[in-house]
C-alpha cells in the first residue's frame, strides 16, 4: 500500500452484495463518497452543514477500475489522496481488502465546489486544507 | 387481487437482489415509498416540491409481511389503498408478482404530515384527496 | 437504554439521507439487517457462508416505529435482543442516536430459517445460540 | 440526442435523491447497470439466469461524467451503444433528462465476461449480439 493522507477501515454489509455474491459495483462509489465526507469531518467540516450554508461539492467525473471483488465478511481499507487541477479537486481513492491488502478498486473522483449556485475555484476547500500542509 | 385506488407495474432491478438471489427486504419498503410518491403525483403534487414548501410527510410506522420473494427478471404490481386514523394517513400497500399475481408482500405504512416543523392533522392531504372521493 | 445482548455503533453515511435531509426510512431496515449479520458473526457464523451451505434466514415480517430522524453527521447505537416464537426467531432491534441516546427507531423483525429449501424450526440458530445462554 | 441501439425511459425515485436534493451520483451507475441488463433481456437473456449457468459479466472500469443533476419528479432516457476492444465489451451509456433532452451523464463502462471462473474473449455476448447486426 502507498501512503495516503486519509484512511478508514469499513466492513462490507451483506445488502451491498448482489446476486453474483460480490459487492455491487455502484457501492464502491458510495464507499468513496463516505470516505471523502469522513475526511471532510476530520478537517472540522460536515457535508450536510456545508449544504445548509449554501456550499455544495458536486462530483463532475468518476473513473473507477475494478480489480478484485469484495465479498460478505470482508473488511476493506478505503484510502484517499488529493490534488488540485484548476478549480477541480481531484481525489485519488483506492480500496484494499483488509485481510491481505489486495487492491479492490482504483478510483479518481473530480469535484467542483458551488457556492450559492455559482461555480467557484475551490477556495472553500483551500482554507479547510491549509491545516493539512503544515 | 383486491381493488386498489392506485397501482403501478415495476420491474425488479438486478442490483436490488442480494447474495440470496432475491430482492433484498429493504427494497420493498423503497418500492412502497416510490408508489406512494407516484400516487401523490397522480393527485397533482410532487414530494420534492412539497418539501420545498415546508410540508413533509414522515413515516411513523411500517409493518411489512414477506410472503414470496421476487427475483431477477420479475415484474411486480405495487398496489395502494388509503384510510385515515386520527391525524395519521394509513397506506395499505400490497405487492404482487406480475406473472401470476402471487402476493410478495403485504404492508401497512403510517404517515404523519408536518408543516413548517409542526405536526398537522393531515389537512394538506385531505385537500389533495378530495378529488378522489368524487 | 435497556440491556441488549448485542450492540454496535454506526455512523450515518450521507448517501443514506434523502431530500428531506434525514436518513431515508428504508435504511433503518438495512442498519438492522447489518446488525443481525454482525451479531451472527459474533457467534462465529457468516451470512454468505450460511447461504453457500444451503441455510438461509428469511425475514417474514418487519415492524418498525420511527421516533426521531437521524441526520448527516450523526452516529447511532444499533441494539438487538432475541426471543423465539415457535419456529420463528424474533429480533427486537432498537436504534438510538449516540450523542444523547434519543431513540430513533423501535423494530421487531421475524425470521424463519430455511435449509435446502425446507422451512425449519430454527435448530440451526438454536445451536449457534447455545453459547450465549451460558 | 445521438442514435443508440437501446433506450429506455425511467422515472427518478425520491429515495435516490440525497440531502443536496438531487439524484446521488452512485445511482447513475445503477441506472446504467439496469439499462445494460434490460438490453440483455431484449436480446433474450437474463443476468440472473446467466449467473446460474456460470457466466458472469463483470465491470472492469466505469468512467462517468456528470453534466446536469436530475431531481425529484424528473424522468430520463437511458441510452446505450456498444463496441468491442479485444476481450472487452465497451458500453457507451448516456442519460438525458426526458423533458428537454439535456444530458445528465456521459458514461463508458467496460465489461469482461467470465465463464466458470475463467476470463473469456466475450464469445458469449458475440452470439447474443449476432441478431443485432442484421
Amino acid at each position: 500500500m502507498k501512503d495516503y493522507i486519509y484512511k478508514q477501515t469499513i466492513k462490507v454489509r451483506d445488502y451491498e452484495c448482489d446476486l453474483q455474491g460480490v459487492v455491487n459495483n455502484s457501492n464502491y462509489q458510495r464507499y468513496m463518497e463516505h470516505t471523502r465526507h469522513e475526511f471532510l469531518e476530520s478537517l472540522g467540516e460536515n457535508f450536510g452543514k456545508m449544504h445548509d450554508k449554501g456550499v455544495d461539492a458536486f462530483v463532475s467525473r468518476v473513473d473507477i477500475r475494478y480489480k478484485t471483488s469484495l465479498r460478505s465478511g470482508d473488511s476493506f481499507i478505503s484510502c484517499l489522496n488529493l490534488s488540485k487541477e484548476g478549480p477541480k479537486l481531484i481525489f485519488h481513492q483506492d480500496i484494499y481488502r483488509a485481510s491481505d491488502h489486495t487492491q479492490a478498486t482504483k478510483g479518481k473522483v473530480e469535484i467542483v465546489v458551488v457556492e450559492n449556485g455559482k461555480l467557484t475555484r475551490g477556495e472553500y476547500f483551500d482554507k479547510l486544507l491549509e491545516g493539512l500542509k503544515k
